[in-house]
């Protein structure tokens, strides 16, 4: 039985090093490549992920699962043996639905569809993405058709991002969420203080964002922070972490500041994540929603809060001495908050944010199952964001077109991010329980009993349990919306 | 046929993208990964090369090469398919001689060997490093017994650099070079002009050597440019070249220039072999001789003439105008000329350089296969150092442990150096055949012609000939020293 697991654990350290390997490839593309380099960083992605796959979905793994079930059984569960023989399993079980062809059609349609979506966004032409979108669908339906029907037929798609979350689920909570962030959306304004424009020249921005990440716990010996076009987390081992930014020099909010705490966020949880999981595919996040509430929490509960603010405002003023001079730490706290309404999710505030996905997570639904013609989408979409946030959309770069996931098959994804920031309330407030004086360390800097926290009660556990599971653990219940409304009406009544 | 041949195309594609994505780790590891990677990465790197070779050794590969003889045999030689398929059988049989477990013990031992070396050099204490150089020399003596005995057994190690070179070919040479090299290290001076110390700040050094590499034809689409301890250059495609240098702020020898010149060479080489060998393993240069003529042709016979300092002073002198007013071209040409007596090879001039490699392929004969214990390898040096080059040797760092190369087992490498010196030379004069103006074009700063000249008469046919056969093709003959010390004394001549 030893060597039949020492044998599982060998295939998957060496599947998951091809894994890292592709995404290296991956954030190096976007981050340091020249652009010379793109066709043949293709092909050499593509090898990567097609070995991994060919090695994983092998029936000698399927073999070596089901014999070490016996020995699985007589394990405790929360063990890390225990959970990479279930986990392992469940993800094979899966992988071995969808034949080689279908993963490899899927790869090539996305690849090209995400193209020609970007040149479409850029022109404002939906028409020239629709045959894309067409094509885009056509083959996840086929991917559907892998997998037993669900009791909701989304429960397929949603379930490649939260494991075992039944949309009926998703929908109740979104259902609580729709009215109340309607009522708060009341509050959005169009104010903006003169300060907020700027300038914000780059280096100061690079300067503060890693000294922010730094107290966070995003040390140098394990994080990297670079610049890119479309921020995102990445990472090579718990102890390779690559962040990464933008700096826009035109507005406090296009600062690389808040974009920055969300990656960090990101990355502190995979750097969190057990030693002892490392080459194993347990070692990652649990979810993509858990993923989010640990970005949001730290962007927003924490890099929101006044306490934060406090700590803060004097360090940002001595890095923009001319435009932050006499601004004090209560205003940027009050910049940092406003509610206003916008075309775009991602720079939408905390109230918005959830309508903007709610939107998404309706509109997605209606394409797959729904019978909605990518024909009427913009349509749809239009009609229903003027109902939601009471803005015409201009054009379809400002509406359907925004978003890359759809023109990478991403659908089921959207609703993560909204309930991950209903989590990271439920989180934060179990924290609390734990470190009672958690806002006054944030006011002195001091993020480590925080950090330490939610390492040992979250991070820690990497991709052991399912979300449901880990999410018991973490804050002893399921998914509850009321922390996370009453969040948001305290902010907006203080900030009122 | 064409099946086949299809087949073997699709395999070494996928063996190459292997390639590709661990040259990419091995670069992303000593330029920008955070050193918490270091672990996983090392488990990455396994895998890959691991993988990579498994696939090529693979029976379906030999069975392939075998099957596909009758017609490679009906095809133009210097065909790209004849030649595909005649180098991927020398190269898989060669591979296929080494066992998997010598291999990877191979691996193992120099990578730990060279971690040894590092801390040895750094303390100056042989004693720590000789027990790894014992290792390394045990297992490249079982290395060495895979293959059928040779006429001089240092072949069989020359043959991993130069592919069919005889070692007695290198001797005759050597022997000729070494009475010549000797003769004109009388012309060493301690001369030091005042303006040499500097200082010589980063940004500027980063931003003129840039600006030469750009005219010399690395242009932005396809090269890169970052700061690294060792300077080195890599590739993961044609159009894909990562040249490394570092800044030495405190003399003029140390700045980033040469270094950089000399990295744009061996990328300028990669960049230029013909799209149609991509993702195939003739798609890099020939061998190490003819990738060093690359890089010390451009760096010496180009970046060291005075034609080349006339277009370089005055943009030196608009980057560095505190250090460099009134210098003028001609100081600057005399101090980048100047021959010296030093006891570190990668600082040397270009006449006491030979002697420098001269010794080392002395040495490492007699460690190998001459009798000469690690135990006295120091004695040995230091002796062989003070006859050739007339000085002391105060320290073994400054000594036998100077280099990394025999920590990794790459006994053979040495001598290539030096014939790619002597290489550039014939490959120059050739070169002027055909660009009779060169000289006036390098003073314009128009290097266009010289680029176009080295591309389509060398770099163009990348690893589809021996290095024989690509020197006939080249320069019309085989190695010839003679233009090389004509150039040298015509040198030390001019400068006298």
């Amino acid at each position: 039985v030893e060597e039949r697991f020492a044998e599982l654990k060998r295939r998957l350290a060496e599947i998951d090093d091809l894994h890292m390997a592709a995404r290296l490839a991956a954030w190096d593309q976007q981050v340091t490549m020249p652009p010379g380099g793109a066709a043949a960083r293709a092909e050499q992605l593509a090898t990567l992920n097609r070995i991994a796959h060919e090695k994983f979905v092998d029936e000698a793994v399927g073999r070596l699962l089901e014999e070490l079930g016996p020995w699985e059984a007589s394990l405790a569960r929360d063990s890390d043996e225990a959970s990479l023989i279930r986990v392992s399993r469940q993800d094979w079980q899966k992988a071995t639905r969808v034949p080689a062809e279908l993963a490899a059609e899927q790869a090539r349609v996305h690849s090209e569809s995400m193209q020609a979506w970007a040149v479409a966004r850029a022109n404002a032409d939906y028409a020239a993405f629709r045959p894309w979108l067409d094509r885009v669908l056509e083959v996840k339906h086929r991917y559907i058709a892998c997998f037993e029907s669900a009791a909701d037929p989304y429960d397929i798609v949603l379930d490649d991002f939260e494991r075992d979350m039944p949309t009926a689920d998703v929908r109740r909570l979104f259902g609580r969420l729709k009215p109340v962030l309607t009522e708060l959306a009341a509050a959005a304004t169009d104010e903006v203080q003169s300060w907020e424009a700027g300038p914000w020249p780059r280096d100061p921005q690079y300067a503060i964002s890693l000294e922010v990440i730094r107290a966070f716990g995003a040390d140098e010996r394990s994080f990297r922070l670079d610049p890119t076009v479309h921020p995102f987390c990445t990472n090579f081992s718990t102890n390779d972490v690559r962040l990464t930014t933008r700096y826009g020099e035109k507005s406090f909010h296009g600062t690389s500041l808040f974009s920055t705490i969300h990656e960090a966020g990101h990355g502190l949880y995979e750097h969190g994540v057990s030693p002892t999981l490392e080459r194993t595919p347990l070692r990652s996040g649990c979810s993509s929603a858990l993923h989010e509430s640990q970005s949001r929490l730290w962007e927003n509960v924490i890099g929101r809060s006044l306490p934060f603010w406090r700590w803060l405002g004097p360090r940002m003023e001595s890095h923009f001495p001319g435009v932050l001079a006499g601004v004090g730490a209560e205003r940027m706290h009050r910049a940092a908050n406003r509610v206003r309404r916008s075309h775009i999710r991602v720079d939408a505030d905390e109230i918005t944010y959830g309508l903007h996905v709610i939107l998404r997570f309706e509109l997605e639904q209606q394409l797959l199952f729904g019978g909605l013609s990518t024909a009427h989408l913009p349509d749809a979409w239009n009609t229903a964001f003027e109902e939601t946030l009471g803005l015409a959309v201009p054009d379809d770069a400002h509406g359907c077109l925004q978003d890359v996931h759809w023109s990478l098959g991403l659908f089921g994804y959207f609703p993560t991010y909204q309930i991950g920031n209903v989590l990271s309330v439920q989180i934060w407030d179990r924290l609390l329980a734990g470190v009672p004086d958690a806002d006054e360390r944030i006011e002195g800097g001091d993020f480590a009993a925080i950090h330490a926290w939610l390492r040992d009660n979250l991070y820690v556990l990497g991709r052991k349990f399912t979300p449901s599971e880990t999410i018991e653990r973490v804050v002893g219940g399921p998914i509850d919306p009321e922390p996370y409304i009453g969040y948001l009406r305290g902010k907006v009544a203080a900030l009122g």
